[in-house]
């Protein structure tokens, strides 16, 4: 793969230029991996027109080297790593206006710019990193889809295995199995496995109940691979599927499909969100479907652009986002239908190839 | 168990007494967790001298009535968070100069307090409830010894299951797995797995390298039960110990004996730390051990109080903490025994019962 790295520490060059400012610190993780490639949990970096002054601590000695190289100029900190920026001050000339991410720095740490950083001048900035990230090159939408072919790999061993009296924290645990066997090397995030009237509960987690004969069973899990990202989730029934399980999700499937086949770059994130929500509101069931209907996703499970009824910012070229419109009723269960969705050029390409036809199992 | 939020809330209050604020705004989802029962990721909590406010989305309509009950005046807001608090502000009386947790707050939102927030006065604190909560009272004591109980009982079964031959991501798969089958309800870490040189790095998660005869293999991971986590360190031999595997396990074991033994509320974080590191340096391991002894643990992993060389601070009374001597050496390996101690004020007890003798598996 070529280095990528070069070209997206120049496009936040212009970025300061634009946003008037000499430097600029970087606390989120994601943003620091994504400019210089450290998949660490310690970093601080300061971008400045001419240097990347990277530091870290001990614990990272040989792997900062081995994944940074020799793009910037690393300090390994034995104190906090803030001393490391402090210290680095002395030898830049030049730097007065600095810029650091409001989004992600905590006020206690912003005191810190204030007292011990008070030579320079502070400007918070917001999603200057996170922009760049919205649109994927071709090397960042391969790890996405394999990420997606570890997940979709996973949850149809998985399948296998579910039947009428195993928990749902039993089925999180044959799926997280899984997905490590697959190559998953984290867990974005912690699987939804919500069975019956809890279905029904969009932030639900895996619990103790014992999935019984009848019930929905939804799962929202995702995978990791070389940093980045999948999250997808599939609805299926335990046993037979009732008339009234299957038209609702046919309701879901539709919206789910004529949004993945519709979305753009370009289109407003609330345009984006009506495809699937008219859809579903004309059925009746507006108000049963009461969340957004995407997010991208990359080097974070949420991360821009949002498709969602509020936000007319539009979505970037070539971002990835969930498509996952859902239906739920309180008592009865619901269903949410997911995939990761490439924003082409030349139209929308799902990453996430597992049916999406109504699968009844156990 | 007794309900113990009323009196956790009433000794809050006296920390703001002491403080000389009005009201405290909580964004720590783990603070909010302690003192209201809400175990949803997304809360915000007003705390006066008469009332509990507490405001999350709709999502969490159902679940905050259920685990925060009568103890706190609930709104569910349709927007943010944060305009519910606003919204809330003209009801209040009395309240000028209000607290927020600093180490919680992100920037961005510290300065929607400055805007939105302008009718109060704000004062930024640290610790408040965090001090309250590193004194666990018996009935956070059995469900960290619970957490501990799932995380010894998959790790006994995972064991029996490794092999040379078996990748460290299949380890990390079978450990969840059956984490999960025991009624583990959340990884409070990614788990460490990490073979041969690998065990060497502080930090490594599981990766795909293939575990060898003859390998040192480190596994760090934990349990959550009702929100409370365990966190346990265990390193094993692929095979037959060399000499030398042997001898660097036996100081590291002693250490672990030594410190689990001798540990007792009240004493600095640093006299704690020096348990073990003496024993270590006197071995001629003291620049192998690079990271401190131990930290508290409860409804986070990592939570006050420090186990390490540069805190003056006690230990506090009925804390629980981890202790976890290593030594680490780069292209060879490194070996961590960690174990779960609760202070009690009869003398230390530890809640991880899985033996310390070295084992040889595969």
């Amino acid at each position: 793969m070529a280095d990528r790295r070069p070209a997206r520490v120049a496009a936040l060059r212009e970025s300061l230029t634009a946003a008037h400012i000499d430097a600029l610190v970087l606390t989120s993780l994601p943003n620091v991996r994504y400019l210089t490639g450290f998949s660490g949990s310690s970093a601080l970096v300061l971008v400045t027109q001419r240097d990347l002054h990277f530091i870290t601590d001990f614990r990272y000695d040989t792997q900062v080297r081995d994944e940074v190289g020799d793009i910037a100029t690393v300090r390994i900190e034995q104190q906090s790593l803030w001393s490391g920026l402090w210290n680095l001050g002395s030898t830049l000339s030049g730097i007065e206006v600095v810029g650091f991410e409001s989004a992600h720095l905590l006020h206690r740490d912003f005191q810190r710019l204030l007292t011990e950083g008070a030579r320079w001048q502070w400007r918070p900035q917001l999603n200057l990193v996170e922009a760049l990230r919205e649109s994927k090159d071709p090397d960042e939408v391969a790890l996405i889809r394999h990420a997606g072919k570890i997940a979709i790999a996973a949850l149809t061993k998985t399948l296998k295995e579910v039947r009428p009296g195993i928990t749902e924290l039993s089925v999180a645990g044959i799926l997280e199995h899984t997905l490590r066997d697959e190559g998953c090397e984290e867990f974005p995030f912690s699987a939804i496995v919500a069975s019956g009237p809890r279905a029904a509960l969009p932030h639900a987690r895996a619990s103790s109940r014992v999935i019984e004969k009848g019930d929905l069973l939804l799962l929202d899990f995702g995978a990791q691979y070389k940093g980045y990202c999948s999250d997808v989730t599939r609805t299926v029934v335990i046993g037979r599927a009732s008339t009234q399980q299957r038209e609702i999700y046919e309701i879901v499937r539709h919206a789910n499909a004529v949004a993945s086949a519709s979305v753009r770059a370009g289109m407003k994130g609330q345009e984006a969100d009506g495809l699937a929500r008219r859809y579903i509101e004309d059925r009746g069931y507006g108000d049963a479907f009461g969340h957004s209907l995407g997010h991208g996703l990359g080097l974070e499970v949420h991360e821009a652009p949002r498709l969602a009824k509020t936000v007319e910012a539009p979505l970037g070229r070539d971002a990835v986002v969930t498509i996952e419109p859902g239906i739920y009723q309180p008592g009865w269960g619901g269903v949410r239908i997911e995939d990761d969705v490439y924003l082409a050029s030349s139209g929308p390409e799902i990453l996430t190839d597992f049916t999406r036809e109504l699968v009844e199992v156990g």
